[in-house]
């Protein structure tokens, strides 16, 4: 065997940047915190009341999701903020489509090695977005796998969970002829298709992050990294004035072919005229 | 532009793999449902009802973790259904050190490219690990991030949702001198410090996966990917019936050192004479 002192560091592993990359951030995560969080930060668990005064009958909805390869657009232009809003959005997203409104928050960071750096942009982000949602981050992890990830790259995982009345639940099921249906605007490419569009647009048709295209107002790169929009404040109040919203769906991966179906039922269909469509805001 | 096809396959990503690797384990997952998980499988969020009748004044208690290295002796080995349980019953032992029995579990599995026969052991493991311990998997979401992880690399992620009553839960903080400790034994390194172990057993000292070492009744492949040994049936009777348990702790990434006081008051010392401690029954 050589003569060399085996630790977790000589191993890849630096716990301690870990301690040191959290301890930058223990405030804000904090700050993210109401009444029905119970004790502090740093046990085996994070604790949440299940005081839900308001419901009659009240029902737990959850969902896990990760920012997907748009980590990779991140590191290109050096800006990891986003990506925190991303996973909270997109999860917050993904409940709000049962009618829940988001309780707390759990993140995964998982990357070759921990920069500490990155991660505390990642997590600031995550924090704001809790913030402006409600929400409380109430746990986390961080793994460093050298020899899973490539060097330099993260994966960030998160899972929401959130409450809804039994009987305020989507979908409802009670479409019938004649409903419209409503689309609202996305951000951009939120957080799915991101290994498609770095084929196409810089595989492929051979532009940099840094190019700026007719159509766009700004650097590929920035419109490619612009945060996913949370839906939460233009549709949860909607849910509790209007029992006529019977479905909504979050348009993510594999577009709406096949987000749609999961909310309407299989003997209806559901048409979309293009033409009645407009471009996002952003695109001229 | 060169003449190429382009779509999701053509760019690493193939959705319908994902698809089919998910039919294949509906029904267990279905398995796992008792009487409070509402609706099906293929909605944004996974529905748990919030009905916890016998408890006073319960307060959900999360965790979220991931496997870390030990996938990649999976891979050597090519055996992937004991990280299902590795994921699990890291997260329920996460929780039982707050008091906590577990309600629901969501994953995540993270990959370079779906290998569907690793994803249905994985699942296959996740089952078996919530249908021995009264968790119904709701949720779970599967990612393919070509140039983000290293090709066959996976990463797996869990989040685990359970509950304690206000009062029962740990730690309660009434350690005083003369107080005891007992330690459960492991059933192996469970899934921290596999970057350190591989690093130590194979490229230090040369072992391979399939070489059995005085002191080991298996070979050191099969021995490093025992799973990780669940903990709730023996120590959660134990905390209903004393309440004179005042703390639990899991050890986990940074052992003893840094996991014990994670519950132990910071004006108490304990004490652990290595005399004391026998060696867990597996090794010689």
């Amino acid at each position: 065997m050589p003569d060399e002192t085996l630790t977790y560091q000589s191993a890849g592993v630096d716990i301690d940047e870990a301690q040191r990359a959290l301890r930058k951030v223990i405030g804000g995560i904090q700050s993210t915190h109401g009444p029905n969080v119970v004790g502090g930060i740093g046990g085996f668990g994070g604790l949440f009341r299940a005081d839900f005064g308001e419901f009659k009958q009240p029902v737990l909805v959850s969902s896990i999701d990760g920012v997907g390869t748009k980590s990779k657009l991140a590191a290109m232009i050096d800006s990891f903020e986003g990506l925190g809003y991303d996973i909270v959005n997109h999860c917050v997203n993904d409940i709000l489509c049962q009618g829940a409104k988001p309780l707390f928050f759990l993140d995964y960071y998982g990357t070759s090695h921990l920069n500490g750096m990155h991660f505390e942009g990642v997590l600031k982000g995550i924090i704001d977005a809790c913030r402006m949602t409600g929400t409380a981050l109430i746990g986390g992890e961080t793994a460093e796998m050298p020899g899973v990830y490539h060097d330099e790259e993260m994966d960030i995982v998160g899972t929401v969970i959130g409450v809804v009345d039994f009987e305020k639940k989507l979908p409802r099921g009670k479409m019938k002829a004649g409903d419209a249906v409503i689309g609202l605007g996305s951000d951009g490419l939120h957080t799915n298709g991101y290994s498609l569009a770095r084929r196409a647009l810089f595989d492929m048709a051979g532009y940099s992050v840094r190019d700026v295209v007719p159509g766009l107002s700004t650097t590929i790169g920035d419109e490619l990294l612009r945060p996913h929009r949370c839906y939460l404040n233009s549709v949860y109040p909607l849910l509790q004035e209007f029992d006529e919203i019977y479905a909504v769906a979050h348009i993510t991966g594999g577009g709406l072919f096949d987000n749609i179906p999961r909310v309407v039922p299989s003997d209806r269909r559901l048409i979309i005229d293009r033409r009645a469509v407009t471009a996002p805001h952003n695109l001229k």
